[in-house]
This record gives structure tokens, sequence and C-alpha cells, in this order.
């Protein structure tokens, strides 16, 4: 998951309508760890994920460094020691704790924390309207943003953990369907990629850039649970032919014959163990899988390339399409016009590309500037945005990236095939 | 440490008496956790240790288990999930959850489980003065004493692991003395060994037996900081040739230069970081550290069965002396008339007697039986008791035991040496 | 490294040639092995490298697999159990053994693979003429032409180990030197990738395709190892803002502070313990140092696609050029015409880009066909030829690929720059 | 496996008898790896085993270090750094490699070693009459007869690996057979312990001295291949009850469900997979499956007490009974006068008691005295000796000690009961 700077520098919008935008953000972030106890918060399931009360301490953190600390006369740190234990990875700011130990850290409380967050908040609003913050101010909040969907993935995994089944909602999330059913058909030849207007982006979304594509086609629809499961019933997990090498002695080594989170006719959701809809989308596989039941598919994964190309509605060098925002958890996407269901707001969906920087990409400087660049190595890019991704907080230049086993986020896939 | 059942059945007190401890015990128990949060008693933060909570519902999982659902009629368990949950190692209670991920138990909370206990203690309540119950019941108290003592050092080991110095008491505990410097002779000969009282004793400190001893002299006190402290200047921590082999290998594989808990001048303490005190015993060592201190002090650790004749103030087949109860954290123990100090009460210590059974052992049947037979093979014996161990809960028979490389217990050393 | 099946069929040469080049083959793999005991040729180092004399068998699984047994009425198998043992991860021949395990093979031993080798030399005689089996005659060459490179580079692996300075020759070679300095510049445009003529070339070179190249310049000499010296005085292997994240998580579990093979003023080569050249290409680097190395040079790597464009002297779509053909472990490459030193023939040359398929990139069916479709995760394209190649083994749309962590390989750099 | 001193100085034997013993003892060494290759001779399976030649060549770097170099005038090591390499754990005689790195040490070769081994024999010819060395020649000769039977076992475990199912000798050897069926009782009382007599004997079997008995008997037979087919029937490995906690955690960590060595009806020999005699006992085993199948028969292991002072014939504090060498390799013992079947020549029997110091043990000093007492934590005695073991390397006070887990010796067991 990605951490960022402005490519742009256009304030886009006035200090009145940032302090909306600040409070709603903020308030947000509350309301999503309002059902937790303090040791729900608290606890970390494995070293990919973070405990929730750590999201709430970090996202703070980042505002009174980086806005506060560096900008606001006469601000006092809430603590002096917290930045040490809340920093993440922006090494360049100075020790942090071994990222394990995150779930030992029983103090501050929830309630704490809380308390630091209303400190800060009250400082931010002697900022929010100064202009020539508003850059660095919608870097912080698209920072939030990223980590409110870390927040939510991370305490499902976390409560998944609990052979008692606990839930933090008690209904039930309406599950997307996917409804069409057909190919996009793209002719190939030069296309824009990477961000290209004056809103907000993470660095990594950029310099845009032409790119020379096949012609090809996307399916319009994301894969279902349904049909996963006829991959499962097919020896899909068996059979070696169909995985890629690592993905065979992942398969073998971990024992895994199902997406995560599945168990009979179930899944595991926020709100407990469900029935499973097999017309949702699948979720929680992994590149090896969402790789393998493309090979099983007789089609393959769609570049990241191909992926944007189609949800710009673009063909050849055509004019962007702005896509319609993600949604909050209740996988309900509105289809874009060209017909392309899902695109935004129900699961990532894996691309074959690998992370990697786009040409001419140089990474900022300073610790703000850390670090989209630093995790281009082994990881694939994701596009889209999953159930989980706030509003407001998806475009099609988004390249999110995870390492080819994880699949505690919502992830899912879309098949494509040369034509 | 041992989990046990009676040897001896004679019911040792009136029902009123034990419904009195019973209370005592209990609220012992919740007494020391109030000054945690909820998510300081959820988290682990090792293997070898439990969360808070865990001790707290474990203890209660036993008197609903074995007490409650087995001798009360109608009595309807608080939750059918949770045995299950709390249960330890009790193989033949059915399955549990793996020891690592009790630290993912964010639910129940602390409260909860609370919940749970007013609710068996009330049920309690009405079985308490069933004479035929009493061993019974006396095990369950032995059995929430030990995990009293776990509780501590456990929170203790989680409090650790946070780099903001957290700490659950304000007041420093008054450390105890090594006052006494001398060495108490035992001409050998036979020696009477093992629970030999009507008292409660636990399974693997019979049957008593006799053993053949030596002449050897028993220090009349502990090893201190300050000893240790001139140990470690004198290179002891580089010293191959004082080691153990397997012990060198934990040294250098673990980078271990000083017991658990120090730094600088000071150690961790429940009241968080503090001055280290050179006149106290050392404590929190591991077994392959004792040994070679003693290496280098040109002495040896004791058998248990040495450690044992001191402390019954025999010789030959001489009475049995029965010591005083050790103390609850503060360290002080009286001394013994035969002029040793620090028996009992605070720390435990290590001796060079493999953790095994008696002659004529046999393990209890049933669940309740399990298990201190299964824990004998690689750990050593520990004699004593410490400053963390409940008033009442120290006996001259009774073994603690640790495998060698343990040291998150209140452990410490009494040296001895062949006359 | 890769395995493969042959893109283009027509018969590239007349029986009597192929007779005489698939001597040579064979007489260069027992040749390379000639300084090696039975117990060289036997230990395996690492689970990355396997040990000479497997190489030497599994080779010659190969003959007796796809040519011999399926082709040549009436050849009995010479073990009928060794397809098993020198099978590699062609999962569809079969199962194999766990590819660490490798390095217990004491029998057979060095002897009994020669001979099994000259049986099936002889087998091979009846067949090498027959026109319809050239194209996989040529597959089972380029095969053991591959092999051979690992059969130099683990066995350099595994000597290296000895704690005694073992050596198979005694000869030091001679170190290639870096002549020229500048940069080749491309204007950038549209430029063909990928294997274009009639010869002999592997699955994943293919198909050739067309990609859009931004200007860009490459360095026209690889970088030296009095380069790599100034990196290191430099505080390099210290300075995490160097590094991609994953590689300062290597650098730091792994103790990394030089290339491989490198102590003082040395480097270890197949001759043992020899004084370092500066004005070598620096070799047996890791991507993530190679990177790193780039990142502090204030260059980058260059893209495989970079990379072709310039080896083939084309600019946009212009012809392609023939590269001369690498050398055997003597390090003398001619220059190109344009002027680059060292593309074939000295290293391997890490590219930024991932190992992925080529547009409409298919695996071949059947087991020969495995694969280097199945490694297309997580690993990065080099380009050229090492001192280990081959002589006829390197070609511009030669794709060798390794994962970022790994150098026992050839391996090095060559800068690249925007314009 | 243990290494040590002479506790007893008494020149044993005249120069002569020693000179041909030597002659003999050496050529025994030579003998057992005759029938190796040099690639056999190189491989190491796991860290507990060491390569055939690693044995031949540490052997003789005791005589060249602790005779030749310190005692001979003007001898010259063979090679300056071989001592370095074959060096085992004796930390006083400086660094050496890494355990597990023994298998890389493809040089020098077998026959580099063995003309280190005549070069070393032919000037201990001018020491071996030198009275006062008798007694370190004793102990090398001991050295050596330790490692001969190490060398037998770590080279069966090393052609185990291979799924060629490698041989080193053509004739099967003959399976000894548990005749008798009785139980040995003893009245308990005072028994003298440990070594008593003039010959030589190594650290830890000393100091003599008594222990207390309480009355017992011991099986007169070993137990055999058959009953533990009926132990494995019964489900024994299935039954968490029957095992040590540590125990049964290996058992289900390592999927082990018969002794090592076993398939189906057959058994991995030096001669390759022979059929298994149900008659035979069963050997390779370890500790903890030892305990187990103790424990499913209602028995139980004897201490090591309770063994040698059966082995000696003795009640209370009867004289000692010498009892007949051990054999080699074929597995017939004769009876002992009272009756015990195979106390030595068959297979190590467990004890239940801890590898401990006796009473008033003090290792010697030197590189020389290094080490039996810095094994002495977490391992079991076994008594006896086993088919592998040199003639004339047995006695009754022989302690030999391996981990709970460990079974490639050939360990077996016999039962034990109180009475």
């Amino acid at each position: 998951m990605s951490h960022a700077q402005t490519r742009s520098q256009p304030a886009p919008a006035l200090g009145d309508a940032l302090a909306v935008r600040y409070a709603a953000l903020r308030n947000l972030s509350e309301a999503l760890v309002a059902p937790l106890s303090d040791g729900d918060a608290t606890i970390q399931s494995m070293e990919d994920a973070s405990p929730a009360k750590w999201h709430l301490a970090h996202t703070t953190w980042f505002w009174e460094t980086f806005l506060l600390r560096d900008h606001l006369d006469g601000y006092a740190l809430f603590d002096d020691d917290w930045p040490f234990v809340f920093n993440s990875y922006y090494e360049a700011e100075g020790e942090r704790i071994a990222r394990f130990s995150r779930g030992m850290l029983s103090r501050p409380t929830l309630e704490e924390v809380l308390a630091w967050r209303a400190h800060v908040d009250a400082a931010m609003a002697r900022l929010i309207d100064r202009e020539e913050l508003a850059p660095l101010i919608e870097l912080g909040m698209a920072h939030e943003q990223q980590h409110q969907e870390l927040l939510l993935t991370d305490i499902k995994h976390a409560l998944f953990q609990n052979p008692l089944g606990a839930a933090m909602w008690d209904v039930a999330g309406k599950q997307a369907k996917s409804r069409s059913d057909g190919w996009l058909r793209h002719p190939g030849g030069i296309a824009r990629i990477g961000h290209q207007s004056d809103g907000f982006a993470f660095d990594n979304e950029g310099p845009a850039h032409r790119v020379l594509l096949e012609p090809f086609a996307l399916s319009s629809r994301l894969v279902t649970n349904r049909e996963w499961a006829d991959f499962i019933a097919d020896g899909g997990y068996q059979a070696a032919k169909l995985w890629l090498s690592d993905g065979w002695a992942w398969v073998r080594d971990k024992a895994i014959d199902a997406p995560l989170y599945w168990r009979d006719g179930e899944q595991f959701t926020h709100s407990g163990w469900r029935e499973r809809d097999p017309n949702a989308p699948v979720t929680h596989i992994s590149y090896y899988e969402a790789d393998a039941f493309a090979t099983w598919a007789g089609k393959r994964l769609p570049t990241e390339f191909e992926w944007e190309a189609i949800a710009r509605g673009q063909e050849g060098e055509g004019p962007a399409h702005d896509p319609n925002g993600g949604n909050q958890l209740d996988g309900a996407s509105p289809p874009l016009p060209i017909g392309a269901d899902g695109l935004f707001g129900d699961c990532w969906q894996f691309t074959r590309s690998a992370y990697l920087p786009y040409p001419r990409f140089k990474p900022a400087a300073g610790a703000v500037g850390e670090y989209n660049g630093k995790f281009m190595s082994g990881q694939f890019v994701l596009k889209g945005a999953s159930c989980a991704t706030v509003r407001g907080h998806s475009r099609a230049s988004y390249r999110n990236f995870f390492y080819p086993h994880q699949r505690w986020q919502f992830t899912g896939l879309r098949l494509a095939k040369d034509i």
C-alpha cells in the first residue's frame, strides 16, 4: 500500500472546504473504530497488518510531524516519546520499532490515542486555511484514507483469528453482484497512461506517458465466487501445471485450498461468518491464485496499461474518462458508460504488471517523499478500488501493489485475452 | 510451571475456612489485574507467556469444568464456546487453540471475563462446603495460585516490550537484601525427600523417598546483583570455557550479555524502569547463566535434594523444618533458624537436578491428573519461592521446573560446594 | 536460468555439422569437470546451486528422455531409477527429489555418470542425422550450454565454502577491462524487440513485438571494481536511502557489505583467491546492489528494451545488429561498431525490467515445453552474457532472469539515464 | 557422544602391546571406509552427523595435535591449515568451522586424508613406547573408537538419503535375537556406581560413588521389532496421553510414525534395504519413543543406576561384574551369567536418567580435558553398547548420551518396573 506526496501542486479547494473535508475524514477514522474494544484495537495478527490503534495513532503522527511541528509556531508535541513509536517506515524521521512488535503497544490505550487525535485536530484548525499548506494537507488526507482501508482489512484479519467468530458489526454487508457479461475490446495502439489531471495523485502514478498496446479484450465483469468454486471443484489447487513455480511452492507449503476467509459455504466478514453469495465477486485471493485461475480459464490477467486504457474509456490517445468514485463497504458500483462492471468499489484487481517506476519517475526529496519508489521490487500492480476504499480515493491512475502471496486485502480479478 | 492433583486426601479445613480462603484467592487474582487496561490484559509477548486475561479465564474454566460442571446439578456453562478457548493443555478435555494465538483473543473482553468470574464464584458458593470436594477445591486453589505468579511474570514481560516503559504500579517494590554470609554444612548420609505431611502437594512432590547425600555445604544467602556485575565485568559472557555447550550456543545466538530486564544501572520492574540495588539477589537469569556463574565462582549449583535437606533443617533422617511462607513481591523473607537467607520469597533457585520422576511416581488418572509427569524431559528443578509466589504456596518439597534458557520468572541462584 | 523450446523450426544445419557440434558440446562439459574430484563433483553448497555431477547427469537425462527414449527404437535406459533422480523440475515427467538433497547423491559416482554419458553419446550417434529431430537436438544443445554455465558458477560457489581456498585451475583468468567511456544516446520511439531471426531461441524471447521508448542513454561500458570500491568507501552499504526496501532488509539481515567473493583486495575465482583488478567489471552483485549503486551514482538501470535496442544498433525500427558471440571465461569481448564495450561475454547485466511474458506469449505444450513461463514472478531480466557463457549461446534477444537477492552468477551492471 | 580424558593413570600395557593395538585400531578405521567412494566420504546428511572423511581426519588431528605436536621433537605438521578444519569443538585449540559446513570439504580428498594418516602413523611409531605418554595414547585410542562408531552411524544416515538405496556392504548383517524372557529382580539398597577399576574410562564415568536404590526389576531382554509393530498397530504414535509433552510436539511436527529407517516390512542397513526381523531388537528410536513405548507397555525405563547395578551383577555393595565385550555389527552378544540378554553389543539402551555430573565430578584442565561436562544439559544417559561399538570399548560404567529426539544411533530399550 503506497505512501506518497503530491505530484501536482494547485490548491484544489478553499480552506473552508478543506476544513470540512478534514473533519469528515477524521470523524470517519474514529467511526470505524467505534465498535472496537481497547483489546480489539491493540492486537496485531501478522507482520503485514497493524493494530487499529496504531493506524489511528500513525495518521495522527503524520499531521503532528509534517504539519504542526514543522509549520505551527509554538506547537508542543502531545507526548515526546510517541513519534518514535508511531512512525512507520520513514527512515529519515529516526529509528522506529520493529514492525511486528506493534501489537505489544497496550499503552497508550485507545482512549489516550483518541485524546491525542482531539489535541491534534484542535491545532490543525489553526493551520487548515493556510493556502501554501494545502498540497501537504491533501497528502495527509490521502495518507489517512489509505490507512482507513488498511485499518478495515487489518482488523478483519485480527478478528478472524478469534475462534469465537468475533464481529464488529451486526449487519451483513450487501455483496456486490457481477451483472454484465461480455468483453470490452480495444484495438491496440498508443495509449496515454498515468496521472494527467490537476487533482491529487501519489508520486508513483506519474509521470504520464505513452505506451504501445496490442489489441486485447477485457472482461466487462469480475470473476465470481461461483466461478471460483468451479475452479476448486475442478482440482485447481492440485494441478501444478496451472501455477507459477513460486505459487505452487506457496500452495503446498501453506496448504492453500481456497481463498482466505472461506469455510464451507461461508466467508468471514466484518460481521462475522456469513453465507457466501455465489454471484458476488471473489475476494481475498493472492496473485498466484489469480494467475492460476486465469490459466485454468484459458485467459490471462490484463496489464496495468490495458486496465487503465479501458477504464479511461480511451482507444489510442482518446480523452481520459473520470471513473465514478468507489464505495464504502457496500460493494455497489455504478456501471461505466462503456459497460464495465465493478471497476471501482468491489475489489482491487490484479494485473500481470510488476510494480515498477514509470519512465522518468523521480522520488521526491525529504522525509515526506518517502516512498513509493522504495517498494519497486517483487510486487504486482492492482487497479481499481475495493469496498473498503474510501469514497473519493479512487481513480484510473491509482496503482496499488502487493506481494504475490498477499491476500488479506479485498483482492479479486478481471480476465483479459488477446484478440 | 506445574499443574497437578492432590496426593494426600485428608480434608485440610472446614468448609467455612475454605470459603474464606476461596474468596480471598479469587479477590487477589482480580486485584492483580486492577491496574491493567483491556489491552494490557489481552496481549501476549511470547509463546511461553499468556495474556493476563487468559490467566483469569483459564483458572475460572478450571472451577467451572472440574467442580461446577461435574458436581453441581443444573449448572449451566456461562458460555458454551469458552471452554475450548480457555483450556490449556489438558488434552483429555478436547481441542485447544494453538498456544501462541492466545494473544489474539480480544474477545471476550476483560470486563466479560470478570463477569464470568462473578458467575462462577456465585455458583461455587453452593459447593464450597461439600466435604468430599475439598481435595479438588484445594487443587483448584493451588492451581489458581500458580497462575497468579505466572500472571505477574507474564504481564511484566508484556509491559517490558513497550518502548514507552509501561508500568502497572507506581511504587517501587522494596528489594530484598542478602544479609548473612556463610556456608551451611551438611555431613551427608541418607535424607528423606518429598512431600511428607498431610497438607496439599502436587503429584510431582512425591512419593517421599530416601536419597543418599555426600557431604556438602550450601550458601546461606543468594547471589547478588553486585556479584553478577562482577561476573560481567570479568568477561563472564565472553568466556566459552565457563559455559555448557548448549548455553554457549544460546549466549551467542541471542547475543545475551546480562540478565533479562537489565539496562545500565537499572532493571525493569512492574513499576517500570528502576535503579538496581547491588545488594539485592540477582533475578531473571537462565539455568545456563546460573551454571556459568557457579563455574566462574569455583562453586556449583546444589542438587534439589541438597537444597531440600537444608531447607528441612535436617541432617540424615532428621525431622522436617517447616519454612516460613513466601512473600508477595516485597522480597523480605525472615531468616530461618539455621541461618539460611531467602530460601523462600525472593527468587526461585536453580538446582543442577533435571526434572524427573521420583521413584514409584505414578501420574493420576483422568483429565485433572494431567500432568506434571508429561513435562519430565529437558527441564531443571528450581526450589524455594519467589517474590511473586503467593503466600502459603511455598514449601520445602515444592518442585518448580523450567527449560534451561527460560528466565522470565524471578529466577536466581544459591551456590553449593563439596566438603 | 531458463529452460525452453525452439520457437522457430527450420533445421539450421546438416546432420554432419550437428554431429560435430554435438560432440564438441559434450566434450566441453566433460572438460569442465576434468579438474574435479568425485567429492568436488558431489557437493551442493546451497539450494540455488546443483552439484557438478548433477549437471552432467541432468543434461544426459534430457538426451536420454526426450531423444533416445522417445525416438530411438529399442533404446534401453542406462539405469531405470536414474531418471527420477536427475529430472529437474519437469513436473510432467514424474516425481523428482527435493532440490536441496541433490548434494546427498554420492551414488552414482562421477565415473558412473561419465559412463552414462558415453552410453548416451553412442546412441545419439544413431539419431543425430535425422532431420526431423534437428529442432529438438538444437534445444538439447542450448539446454546443455545453459547447464555448462551453471556448472561453472555452482562449482565456484561450492569451492568457495572451503576454508582451505580450493581451486580447480592453476592459471588466473585474464580479467576484462572496461575501456571506452561514454554514453550511447537513443532518441526514443518505437523499437522492435524479441527474437526475429531463423536461429534458435528460447520461448521467452518471443513473440517479437514493438515497444515505445522514451529518449535515453546507455553507458558504453560496465561499472568497474574501482567504482564499486568507491561506493563502499562512501558508505553505500550503510545508507538506507539508496536501497529498495526489500534490499535494505536483505543487506541488514545477511550483513552484506561487499560483492560476493570479495575479501580485502582479493576476489575468489575458479583459480582460488586472486588479486582484484580495479579496472575489471564488478561481478557477483545482486539486483538490490545494482539498483543501490545506480541510485548512488545519480543514474538508473536500463530497461531490457533499452538494452536490446542499443545492442541491436537500432534506432526506431532500424535493422537488427547481430552481436559478436560471447567468450569463455576470458573476459575479452570485442567492441561493437556502435561503441559499446562488454555487451556480451563479461557479465550478465541487470535491467530494471521484471521478468514477465511478452505480449501474446504462450507456453508450448508437453513436458519439453516446461517452462520459462512458470518462473514469471518476482525475478528481474538480465541481458548480455558472462565470461562463463558458452560461445555461440548469446544473442541480443536472450533473457536471463534471477531473483533480486541472487548473485552467485557473473552478474554486473551498466548504467542508463534519461535524456 | 562423549570425548574425554583418563581418570586413572596407571600405564595399562607395555609399549609393544600398545603399538599392536594402535596399529589394529588405525587399520580398522581405514577398513571401515574401504567400500566408500570419495563422494560417499565427503557428504554430510545433517548437523548431528559428520562426513566419513572428517572422522578419519579429526581422529588424526587428535594424534597430531596432542601427541606429535606436543611431544615429538621436530615433528612438522602435515599441513598447517588442516588443524583449523578438523578440530571439532575443542574451543581452547582455536577457531573451528561451523559444524554444518563439514560437508563442504571436498578438499582434502579421501586419498589425501589417508596420506595424512600414514604420515601420522609413521611418526607415532617413534612415540608409542614412551611410557609417560601411555595414558594420553589410551585416550586417543578411546577417542578414535568413539569416532569409529559415529563414522558407521553417520555414513548409514548419509547413504539413507540416496533414493537409489545405496549400500556399502553386500552381505546382510546377522540380526541379534532376543532370546530370554524374564525379569531380573533387585532388592534395592545401596549400590556402588561408576568407574572403579584400573582400566581406562572417560571422566564422566566417575567419581565412583554410592546410590540408594528402591527394589526394582529389569527385563532380561531388549524390546523387539515385533513388539514395536504392536505398539504402532495399537495407535501408539497417535495417542497423546502416552507421550511426554515435548515428545508429542516432536511426533506431530516431524510426522513421526515409525522408527528411523523403517519402511513397510524393511529396514535400511549398511547393506541397503533389507527385510526386518521381528525377533531382533528394535533400534533407531528416540528417547521420546522409548518413553512412550514403556508407558504403553505399563512399564518404565530404568535409571542408569538400576541398569548398571544389574550389569555389575551386584546387589547392595557386591563386587562388580565385568561384562563381556561388545561386538562389531554382528549383534550376537553372549548372555550374562545372571541371565540378561543383549546388555552390550546390540543397541544402546535409553535410561530415564538425565546426563548430569556424578557427585564431586571435576572436569580436567587443558584442551584435552574438553569435555564431557559441557554437554550436561538436556540429554539422557544410554547404557550398554551397540552393534557398531568397537570390541573392547564397552563397560558397565560407560555413559553414552543423546538428546531426546536423536535416533540415528543404534538406540533401543529394555524395560524396567517397580517391585
